[in-house]
């Protein structure tokens, strides 16, 4: 470490996935690779909520067998807080704050990793950063399984959730298949997604080994249309004898209205706006109106948690994301995301580029048309194109007593050197 | 093949476990072993309904490569039906067509795969040839993921099932334990069993790696006791910031109504008896109460098929409950079960030995009461003691195109010989 390293400071935040802790390891590996550069690496506890709070732990001397223990462990090893930064008008203080510990800690290298509403965090930060003339690089690192970053080709995270889906479901079928004679007949099970239905679309992939599986896919970019769905699950049941599907949780009505939460009352007059649910109910509908015997599932945060399963390739995306965000900052970029640039399909060929942050912050990519069958129960050949180099790969966790070897790793917070902050 | 050789019928019933396939396998290269005693062998597709239906495929030169298959493949590759024969004065006719069948093909051992209700049929169908005096020897296949299985130390299927749902609720105990501070409070997972709650305890094998996870498990053997239930949730959530909870889908009030189907109304007035989506009311429940964000998880089928996640113990428990069968039939025995007998503890060690057909069917073993802690929302260490070695080992199953390598086999029915059967 030389006169003008200056430290790092990397933060987690958003819904977690099956590998942001290969990205946060690909961070510290890299960081690691050019002590001239760096100095040391504090980790916030709980995103940009733990830079606030100056709650946050002294990376530097990890071991190698903790950080080996880091690049499969579910979870957010730092922990994720799903909060934003304020307006910058409103809340200045939240920003003076953000410098005061970039200045207590000597930060010069912000990383942040997260989804599109982190992102935004990210930005303002940076933004704030550049007026205020204070020299620290910001630069975001990707993550989301909802594969909704716009600009990437995919999102680290996205290839193991699919990949997670694809193998449960396809196990599931084969029970449905074995079992439909005398037993259940339709079986759904409900992927995560509020707004987009990427991961929806992830059990088509069984088409690969089954052809002619009777399946249907209610992505969450179409409204779900009661007579046309119950219509589809006959026609596949009177021809295969059974019916698959599977749906976002962020499936509505024509009306907009969701599924999962339609019709639901709650005590203390209180709305839900979280989802879930919704397979059940599909469920439920398909054995009132066909007589049947049905059954869902909803694997909900097994899906984004599954580190038994994780996509090799996924994973790697993971751990580049990370690692590109370091070399962006020795670059000298700043305000800045790395994202995913598909450079060939044959074999499938990627890489990191970076992005301006405002270019992607607070946005959704949704479905593309060209990927949903035209009566919206079904993907096209181009979805499965794009699904399948996403989730090739596999890494086997080792196991110790019947259980995945992880643990939380045990972390220690740096002795607070400044006042306590309200966020008021 | 000598002169005496008698012909092998096999087949499989009720809901799947990751391993009855490995039993198929038992059986078929345990016959194999035997030239002089056994002719050919057939699977009946669809169990006893096969049977009837003379619905039979010949196994006898089934290759190699497709009996590795067999070994690990999902879901029931023979087809398995829930579907039992009546009784024997009103249904005559349907012990004759099972005699019809196992006569025109030279049938001389019948082997029935399956749990306890299956155990029925095969012990009707044994008592029935005795009393006839028509020389087939049958034997039970044991299998249940439920575990419910009498006299059985435990049941061929469970083991994989536990640890499928212990890693999956580890997994996703690490993304709660990361997140709580600013999202999700409160996670509950469901699992199977409607009258009892073996499946539910395995998530208590997470201690193992976190022995302080405030976990709650709510086995189906205890009622239901809201004010309790939503206390230790709070008692949980003030001292360690989240609460976990296992539950099984058959809880039920102190009433003895299901949770699961509390309040429930459907469409033309039909009232469902199956169960599924307690966890979703739990999860409701608490939300609603203590004003948190809550998340619930129903892995349902994907827990007794995934055949990514067996645990290697019960693997071999269920080939051998294949192979043990056959051994019987060796043996001269008729009318039994090989069941699984623990000789020690440490290392833990077990065998299979047979008791009468009769012993165990139809019976239901819970989980005993010095497995559940005293409030009836946790296990004991003696719970522990027993699960932990029921998920020991892995296989890791090989992957194609980032799927599980596994496929249905292709079944070529074998041509009938005999007149329908109208099973009326």
């Amino acid at each position: 470490m030389t006169q003008q390293a200056k430290n790092v400071l990397y933060a987690q935040a958003g819904g977690v996935s099956a590998v942001i802790n290969a990205s946060a390891a690909g961070v510290i590996e890299s960081v690691r690779q050019h002590p001239g550069q760096f100095g040391k690496i504090y980790a916030a506890i709980n995103g940009i909520k733990g830079v606030l709070e100056e709650a946050l732990v002294d990376l530097t001397d990890m071991s190698q067998a903790d950080i080996e223990y880091l690049k499969y462990l579910p979870g957010a090893a730092f922990k994720a807080c799903r909060f934003d930064l304020g307006d910058e008008q409103q809340r200045a203080d939240q920003y003076q704050r953000v410098l005061d510990v970039f200045t207590a800690y000597d930060i010069g290298y912000f990383f942040y990793n997260g989804g599109n509403g982190s992102m935004l965090t990210a930005q303002k930060v940076a933004d704030y950063c550049s007026r205020h003339g204070h020299p620290v690089t910001c630069i975001g690192v990707a993550k989301t399984i909802d594969n909704d970053l716009a600009l990437s080709h995919c999102s680290p995270g996205f290839g193991s959730a699919a990949k997670y889906l694809a193998t449960s479901f396809f196990e599931a079928t084969l029970d449905i298949l074995s079992m439909h004679q005398t037993s259940t007949k339709f079986f759904v099970m409900e992927t995560m997604g509020r707004n987009v239905g990427w991961l929806s679309l992830a059990p088509g992939l069984v088409q690969d080994a089954m052809p002619d599986v009777p399946i249907i896919i209610l992505p969450a970019e179409r409204p779900f249309r009661r007579e046309a769905f119950l219509n589809e699950v006959k026609r596949l049941i009177d021809l295969h004898g059974y019916c698959v599907c599977s749906v976002s949780e962020g499936i509505r009505t024509e009306n907009g209205q969701f599924i999962s939460i339609e019709g639901e009352e709650h005590a203390n007059g209180h709305t839900f706006t979280q989802l879930g649910g919704v397979s059940e109910k599909l469920a439920h509908l398909v054995a009132d109106s066909l007589n049947i015997k049905t059954h869902s599932a909803n694997p909900d945060y097994l899906q984004r948690s599954a580190s038994h399963m994780v996509s090799l390739t996924d994973w790697q995306m993971g751990y580049q994301a990370g690692s590109s965000a370091v070399e962006a900052a020795l670059r000298g970029e700043h305000g800045v995301l790395p994202v995913i640039e598909k450079t060939d399909d044959t074999p499938f060929i990627w890489r990191f580029k970076t992005v301006a942050l405002q270019a992607v912050a607070d946005l959704e990519k949704g479905v593309p048309d060209e990927f949903i069958r035209e009566d919206g129960m079904g993907i096209t050949a181009e979805a499965l194109d794009y699904l399948r180099p996403l989730v090739q790969g596999e890494h086997f966790v080792s196991f110790k007593q019947g259980l995945p070897n992880i643990k939380p790793l045990e972390l220690k917070n740096v002795h607070k050197q400044l006042a306590e902050f309200i966020d008021a």
